[in-house]
C-alpha cells in the first residue's frame, strides 16, 4: 500500500517549499541558525526566506521576524534551529500559523532521558492537534540540490544535482559523508532526507515518495533503527521492483545497538531478522559508508548484465588472479572463452603467450603497446557471449582522456555489458583518471575486490528481478 | 629449523651486492634492461654496475660488456632482463664466471607450456651444477631502498626506506602496488623480495632472513602458490613469534587457482587448508591489497593493546554506532565506563548530554569547542582502565597540525594504548591530515570498519602471543 496523493504532496512540499522560516536564524557564524540561512543562499534557493529571531531586524540580508506568527505570508516549511526546551512553544506558534511541515534540527528529545522525552511528547501532541508533519528531531533534514533547497546546518557551498537519493538517520551522514561525496565523487544527489529520531515522518514514506520521483535512479538508506518494520519492509519490497535500494544498517552489534538507543533513540532490533527481511525485500545490504557509495554508484552508472559470465583484463597475471577470486566470491563466473575469441588475442601476441580468462594482456602489449592491446583485448572479451560483464584493471600507465577512450568506446559497442574499472598506481594520476572515468559514468575502484562486489550486486539484482 | 649462516649470507647478498651485472641493459627506454639500470642510478646504488649488451660499448654512462665473462671483476648478482629462450646460455656464462646469485625477470618458463618448461629445466640444471641461487623467473626481484639496490624494471624515482618488508609473488605487487604506496603512503620499505615463479629461492628462506633482519618490523606476503607448504608454515610459525606477518593469498577460488597456474605456474592448493594452517601459524590473513597495507601499517605504527577493551570518540552519535558495530565485530569489547570517567565529561557538557562508550563528543563541543572537547574526551577515555585502545573519528573540522596535536599528546601519555584515526570529510583536507598523522605513525583510515579491523588485528596478535 503506497501513500495517498495528499501524503505524497506533503512529502513533496519538504523538497520544494515556496517559503521557509528559519527559527533561530542568526548572524553568528557559530550558530546552526546562521548556517541554515547561509546554505539556502549558497544553493540559490528561489523561494522566500523568513529568519525568525526576536533580537534581530535583519539577518544575512533578509528581514527578520520575532516569531513565525509575525510573518505576513504563509510558510511552507519551518526549520527549527533552536534547543529542544523552546521547541514546544515554537510548535504552538506553528499550529496557530497553520504551518504543516516542520524540521526539528536539535537533539535533546527521546534520546536524552525523561526531560527530553517530555519535550517530544508535547511536540507530538501539538503536531497531532495541528495536523503538522515533523522531520526529526536530531537531524539535518532535507536537501534538494536541483531546486536549491536545504534545511541542513552543515556548511555546504554547492551540491551537484544528480540521480542518487539518500535517506539517512543522522547528521553525520548528511554532514561528513556529504562533504566526502561532494569533494571526492562525481555523481550528484537527487534528494536527501535526514530523518533523525523519526518521531513522525518515517523511512517508508520517503521510500514511496522517491519511488515515484522520476529523477531518482537509486535509493541509498542509512538507518540505525526502523520505527515500523512492517511498513518499512512492505515499502522496500514494493520499491525494489522498480528501483535499486541499498541499505546500510547500523546498530548491528550489542554495543552498537546500545549506542543507537542513546544516539537516536532507536531500537536497533535483532540484526539477523533484519538481514533476512532485507534479503527478501530485494534490497542490497552495504557493510560500510564506502560500500554504500560503491554500490549506489554502480546501480546509477551501469546497466544490469544479461548473465553470470564475467571477465577481467589486466596488465598483470597477479592482478588477474585476484580479480578471478573476487569475481567468483561475488557469484560471477569466469568461463573458458571460445577458441575464436582466444585466437584473436593469440594471433597478435608473442608465441609464448597463452591468453585465457581472466586475460593477462601484458604479452600483447609487448607487440602493439598499451592502448592497442587493451583496446583489442577488451573488445574481444566483450564480443564473447560467455562474458556478460568485465573488470578493466590497469595501473597509472594511462594518463589522459585519449588513452582511456577505449573503455568508453567498448561500452558504446556493448551497451548491455557493464564495465567497472580498477586502478592501482600513483595517487595523483589515480585521482585524475577517477574524475575522467566517473564523469563518463564508468565506476572506478581502488581494489579489484570492490569492483567485483559492485558487478556482483548488479548481477544479483538481475536475478532478483528475473525471479519476481 | 632456520637457515644456516651460509644460506642467510647468500640471501643477504641479494640485498647488498657490491656489484651487479644487468644482462640486456639497454639505451632504449622501452626495454626492461634500460629501466633496471635507470632505477639503480635513481636509487643511488653504491656498488659497481656492469651493463651486459653485445651491441653497445657504453650504456647510460657505464662501460658495457658483451657477456658476463668479459667483466674483469667478480659479480655478486646478475639480473637477466632478456627473453626466456636466451637465458639457459646466460646461465652457462654465469656458471663459468662463478656467479652465485641471479635474478631472472622474464616470463616464458614453467607457466608457458612445454617449451617454457624445457627452458626452466635447463636453467635449474645449470644452477644445481654451478651452485647458483635463482630469484624468479617471471618477477621483479629485489629492492633494498636503504642500500640503494634494486633489480626491478618498474620505473622508480625514489623509494622511502622504512620498517616494512614485503615478499611478493608477482611483478604487479612490486610494480603497481609499489607506485600506489610510494605516492600515497608515508611508511617506507625495509626490503622487498619479488619471487615470481619461485623455481629456486622460496618464501620460507626470505621469511627466516627477514626474521633476523633488525630493521624489519613487519612482514607482508603476497602469494599465489607456495612451493613447499611444510617449510613455509614451519617458517611462519617460527617467525610470527617475534614479528607480525600478514599474508594475502590469491588463487582462492576455482577461477583464481586456474589463473594462478597459468600466471606463475603456482599450485594454489585447497584454500580452506591454507586458511586453517595460516591461523595456526599465527599469521594474519589480508583480504585485499588495501587490507594488506592497512594491517601492515597498524603493526608497524602501534603497540599491542593490553586487553580487549576499546572505545571510540566522535562528533556524531551515528558515527559512534557504526564504530561500535565494527569494533565488536573485530573481537573488541566496548565496556561501560566508570562513573568517575563519565563524570569528567558530563561535568563540562550541557545538562542534557549523557556521555557513554562510544563517546559522542558533540554536546561538549557546544561548550568548549572542537579541539578542547576532543582533547578532554580522548584523555578521559584513555584514563579508564576498561579502555585498552581507541578510535578517534572526526570530520575535516580539523585542518592543521596544531589542531590534531591532541592525538599525539594522548599517545605520549598513554603509550600502551593504540589509537587509530578515521576521517570522513572533504577529500583535499583528508589527504593533508592523512600525511600529518601518518608521518607521526598514527594510522588513518577512511572508514571506521577499516580502523576497527586494524585495532582488532593488534588485539588478536596480543592474544596469540599470550597463548604461546
Amino acid at each position: 500500500m503506497s501513500l495517498s496523493r495528499e501524503e505524497l504532496e506533503c512529502i513533496d512540499l519538504y523538497f520544494h517549499p515556496e517559503s521557509v522560516a528559519v527559527v533561530g536564524a542568526s548572524a553568528n557564524p557559530f550558530k546552526f541558525g546562521y548556517q541554515v540561512v547561509r546554505n539556502l543562499i549558497n544553493l540559490k534557493y528561489p523561494g522566500k526566506i523568513y529568519p525568525i529571531n526576536p533580537k534581530a531586524s535583519e539577518i544575512q540580508g533578509f528581514k527578520a521576524f520575532p516569531s513565525v506568527l509575525d510573518v505576513p505570508n504563509s510558510i511552507n516549511v519551518v526549520v527549527m534551529a533552536v534547543p529542544s526546551h523552546v521547541i514546544p512553544n515554537i510548535m504552538r506558534d506553528c499550529e496557530r500559523k497553520g504551518v504543516k511541515n516542520v524540521v526539528i534540527l536539535a537533539s535533546g528529545f527521546d534520546e536524552a532521558g525523561p526531560e527530553g522525552q517530555a519535550y517530544q511528547r508535547e511536540v507530538l501532541e501539538v503536531a497531532k492537534r495541528g495536523g503538522i508533519r515533523i522531520v526529526g528531531p536530531n537531524t539535518t533534514g532535507m536537501l534538494n540540490p536541483s531546486f536549491g533547497f536545504t534545511s541542513t546546518f552543515v556548511p555546504l557551498d554547492t551540491v551537484k544535482a544528480g540521480d542518487i537519493s539518500f535517506i539517512s538517520q543522522t547528521g553525520m551522514f548528511a554532514g561528513m559523508m556529504m562533504e566526502w561525496i561532494v569533494s571526492g565523487q562525481e555523481f550528484g544527489f537527487r534528494k536527501v532526507a535526514g530523518l533523525g529520531n523519526k518521531c513522525d515522518v518515517a523511512d517508508h514514506e520517503i521510500l514511496y515518495y522517491l519511488a515515484q520521483d522520476e529523477g531518482t535512479k537509486v535509493i541509498l538508506i542509512h538507518a540505525e533503527g526502523i520505527k515500523d518494520g512492517f511498513k518499512f519492509f512492505e515499502a522496500l519490497k514494493s520499491v525494489t521492483k522498480t528501483k535499486p535500494v541499498v541499505v546500510l544498517k547500523a546498530g548491528r552489534s550489542k554495543a552498537g545497538a546500545r549506542a543507537a538507543s542513546s544516539h537516536s533513540a532507536s531500537l536497533a532490533g535483532d540484526d539477523q531478522i533484519f538481514d533476512a527481511a532485507l534479503k527478501q525485500s530485494g534490497a542490497v545490504r552495504a557493510e560500510s559508508l564506502e560500500d554504500l557509495v560503491d554500490l549506489g554508484k554502480v546501480f546509477c552508472y551501469l546497466p544490469l548484465p544479461l548473465g553470470d559470465g564475467t571477465s577481467c583484463i589486466s596488465l598483470s597475471g597477479g592482478a588477474g588472479v585476484m580479480a578471478a577470486d573476487a569475481l567468483e566470491r561475488n557469484g560471477l563466473s569466469l568461463e573458458e572463452l571460445s577458441d575464436e575469441t582466444l585466437s584473436v588475442i593469440k594471433d597478435k601476441s608473442p608465441v609464448w603467450a597463452i591468453p585465457s580468462n581472466p586475460l593477462d594482456i601484458e604479452p600483447l602489449t609487448e607487440i602493439v603497446g598499451f592502448v592497442d592491446a587493451y583496446t583489442l583485448g577488451l573488445n574481444t572479451l566483450l564480443s564473447d557471449n560467455k562474458v556478460d560483464s568485465c573488470i578493466v584493471q590497469h595501473g597509472t600507465i594511462f594518463r589522459s582522456e585519449d588513452e582511456i577512450r577505449f573503455v568508453l568506446e567498448a561500452r558504446e559497442r556493448y551497451p548491455h555489458k557493464p564495465i567497472a574499472v580498477c586502478i592501482i598506481g600513483f595517487k595523483d594520476i589515480y585521482d585524475e583518471l577517477f574524475v575522467l572515468y566517473e564523469r563518463n559514468k564508468i565506476p572506478v575502484y581502488p581494489t579489484v575486490e570492490r569492483a567485483a562486489k559492485a558487478l556482483g550486486a548488479l548481477n544479483r539484482r538481475r536475478q532478483y528481478l528475473a525471479e519476481l
